[in-house]
């Protein structure tokens, strides 16, 4: 049952009086709940409730985290069909989606049961004393990593269940050891306090401590920048806007304490598609874009929205195509009206630069949060003067870009800013030229994608999601996959420790 | 030869018109040598041409790397006694040190070149691909780690070779795949200019490209502030004072692109001392701190500042034992007059608070750089109650804190800063006590030493040399150790790749 309160720790809490309420976006009307601002006081508590339950939580062991884990996946799937319509008048997304978002969810927080289950992830390293050394003797060395501290997560608007309440931030911060406390996004406070109350289940039934996690509303960022700047919170993942995670990382790298924080914003994702594939399957190629561009209705992290393309005989004819293929689709609804309302501004932005064309565009009656899909197309030229023309809509749109050359072609993508993924759509003829692409997509890009689409994110130890500045705030880590887990660790070293204080993977 | 010139890239420069000399700390006269600060052009085109040579540098093989740093290694040992005068006159210490710290300089040359000798070190992980897979086929993945960009490593100004030119940052950094830009310490310019030839020379002889090193001189921050502010500069290494690195950090994140600065800062270390420890041998034990704080006249990062007891019948007799071996270890120059002052100000600042208590202190004649070493005393109430009393004096000082109890022991421990180290002394009747004492430790430090001095950094795997701020910037990583390389890196992901087209290490 949603309540519209706030999850301090185990307790439901609603003392303040600032409230919001969710938004349908296909009636475009708000739902009947109000949800409650927490106050600073509650905000307060939730955090020292979380140190509290750190000094307990990051000594249980992995197989105990893994049984939380996994009865967390078993609670979320018991909400049922409640979780399911709470997701969809909330988001506007189908209930089919819902059905796939959860089990991705249900599948991460199992995958990272599965990860902490043993202690491999540890990367324990022992360097064994060797006492006869010269000049020097050399002592017993042991390192392992343990967790940093309690963590702050940023739901994000596009992904209301797998990156959201208990999504990979959460599951992968609980799996290190760090207690989680959500700042639930405001458009889906609903959905976020049904997730709650299935990990304050979990975490009672498998004996974890109260304040493990809490769940926070508030709609403004009066909340947000509260935690970030408590001196007991360790670190911060987000996942949104570049000024919303850019405000985070300010705030964090300002305070005493630095703390980092892991933001996963902007990308535009730029593919790559060479002549020689245009001229032998212009088509397959138009169609799988088309759906990859409006997939979620376009509100992927990784959605494709700049398409590099080398001037051929073919060029136009695909990139027609690919408008009329991208603008056949039926439009989805937005996950709010304040994304369907930037995302028409920043398509005009970029539609309304010089040298831009609009290729195709969905017109006519749609509803009033349904997204109208665009296709605009420009030179090369004109897209490396104007940086106007590299702005993110976020939303079912690409700009198709027509460079003259390779060489161009390659002074583009050396003037992108960072990128969470790039995609090469090639022959195998291309392949002898193709260095030089690979090598600059490197240089910008978490991910290299070769014949395929950047949406679709597989949860696996080689995923790597993040990338260069502005895509994520630091590329050195993933958000997607096992790896994630790095984010909330730091290593320890024992020296010439005795057994029994060792901690366990380490011991003799 | 010095000349006093800056390397930009492979060419000796020196356009600019301000000078600065270094000090020889025993005779407390300049040396002759007139440094030239580099012009804000020569600090541009030296991070123009790393940027050039990274492209080149980054795609060279690991093996060829390692050739590099062997034969950088090679080069600083036939520097010879050139070298060994440098470091000498300007550092004040002895020649014994000089040869101790140029066998640790080229053993972490060697260490690295073994590193990247082979791929382990990359983490890569294969995902293969699973076509049969329902709902979704799986496609290939695999995922590396590749270099950053340009580093800017700053040099220590104590070890003006460990942590310097050719000191760890730099090595782990070449290593990875990233030229490196020297900002030299100023009060070691000479000896900066003599490993920064070597480097040169071997970039020269094994065929890396132009830009892969330079060195830069300056005296204030200009210099330095103007490196970290550049947009082609990707990462920062620094060890130093907090001051100073957090300066550098809050320009870094302050960037349009933040950068990842890695500042190994203060940290005063504290060892806990069991009373019975102090019961069984209570000589032992002060003569082996007597010897760790005075090392290197207690210009180590992991000096020992901190010794915490528990109020026991032997106590007061341990702690002047302690200051007795400790002021009778003859003096020893300071680096430089600077820090000879900065020494005697933050021990008068912690010796002069309410309860603070001088057991120790070397007294008449000494020469005027040369370190007055000193032992204060102070309750545990007393210290909990004043910040002023956890200020680091860098240099032979240890403040030695009577705990009334092993509760208010954990108690200072938990509200001590971050911290390189904590160590244990106790005895095995201790262990069952000692849980909790680990447990606090290891939340404030990055290595915790048992039975054993602080000083003295094990260069390997397990090693972790790094601690929660302000001991350095970024608790995930190492400066010391293997682990080091990490810091230069990212991983990126490769999805259905054609095996020509992915990086050698990955190639199926």
């Amino acid at each position: 049952m949603i309540t519209g309160r706030n999850y301090i720790g185990n307790r439901l809490k609603s003392s303040g009086t600032i409230t919001h309420k969710t938004i349908n976006p296909k009636l475009n009307v708000q739902n009947p709940t109000a949800f409650y601002e927490a106050t600073s006081d509650e905000v307060d508590e939730a955090v020292e409730l979380a140190w509290s339950a750190f000094k307990i939580y990051r000594k249980i062991s992995g197989a105990k985290r893994a049984v939380f884990l996994n009865a967390i996946a078993d609670e979320i799937i018991a909400l049922d069909q409640e979780l399911l319509d709470s997701y969809m008048i909330e988001s506007g997304l189908p209930e089919g989606r819902a059905i796939g978002e959860r089990g991705r969810t249900v599948f991460q927080l199992r995958s990272f049961a599965d990860l902490v289950g043993h202690d491999d992830w540890r990367e324990n390293t022992i360097d064994k004393a060797m006492p006869e050394r010269t000049p020097m003797p050399k002592d017993d060395l042991r390192r392992t990593l343990i967790p940093i501290g309690p963590v702050v997560v940023f739901a994000a608007s596009n992904f209301p269940l797998a990156f959201s309440t208990a999504g990979g931030d959460t599951a992968s911060a609980l799996a290190a050891g760090c207690p989680v406390i959500v700042k639930a996004h405001a458009m889906h406070s609903g959905t976020a306090e049904l997730v709650a109350s299935a990990i304050i289940k979990a975490a009672d039934k498998t004996g974890m401590p109260n304040g493990v996690f809490s769940n926070i509303m508030g709609r403004g960022r009066t909340v947000g920048v509260k935690l970030v700047k408590h001196d007991k919170v360790k670190a911060v993942g987000f996942t949104g806007s570049i000024s919303g995670g850019r405000a985070l990382f300010d705030i964090a790298s300002q305070r005493k304490e630095p703390i980092p924080v892991f933001a996963e914003m902007g990308s535009i994702n730029p593919v790559v598609i060479t002549a020689k594939a245009i001229e032998n399957r212009s088509e397959a190629v138009a169609t799988s874009f088309a759906n990859s561009i409006t997939t979620g209705a376009g509100q992927f992290c990784t959605k494709p929205g700049l398409l590099l393309t080398v001037e051929g005989d073919k060029t136009e004819q695909f990139i027609k195509d690919l408008a009329k293929k991208t603008i056949a689709i039926d439009p989805q609804y937005m996950l709010h009206p304040d994304i369907k309302q930037a995302f028409v501004e920043n398509v005009n932005i970029v539609s309304s630069q010089a040298g831009a064309e609009v290729v195709g565009k969905v017109e006519g009656a749609i509803d009033v949060n349904e997204a109208p899909s665009q296709i605009t197309s420009v030179s090369g030229e004109a897209f490396l003067a104007n940086p106007k023309l590299h702005v993110e809509a976020f939303g079912p749109f690409a700009l198709v870009v027509r460079a003259k050359d390779q060489e161009e072609l390659i002074e583009i993508i050396n003037g992108l800013d960072g990128q969470l993924t790039g995609t090469i759509i090639a022959e195998k003829e291309d392949h002898p030229d193709l260095f030089e692409v690979v090598d600059a997509l490197e240089n910008r890009v978490g991910r290299i994608i070769f014949n395929g689409v950047p949406t679709g994110v597989e949860v696996c130890p080689s995923m790597q999601h993040g990338g260069p500045y502005p895509a994520s705030t630091d590329s050195r880590f993933t958000s997607v996959g096992t790896n994630a887990i790095k984010r909330w660790v730091r290593p320890v070293s024992y020296q010439s420790f005795p057994n029994e204080l060792l901690p366990t993977s380490l011991k003799r």
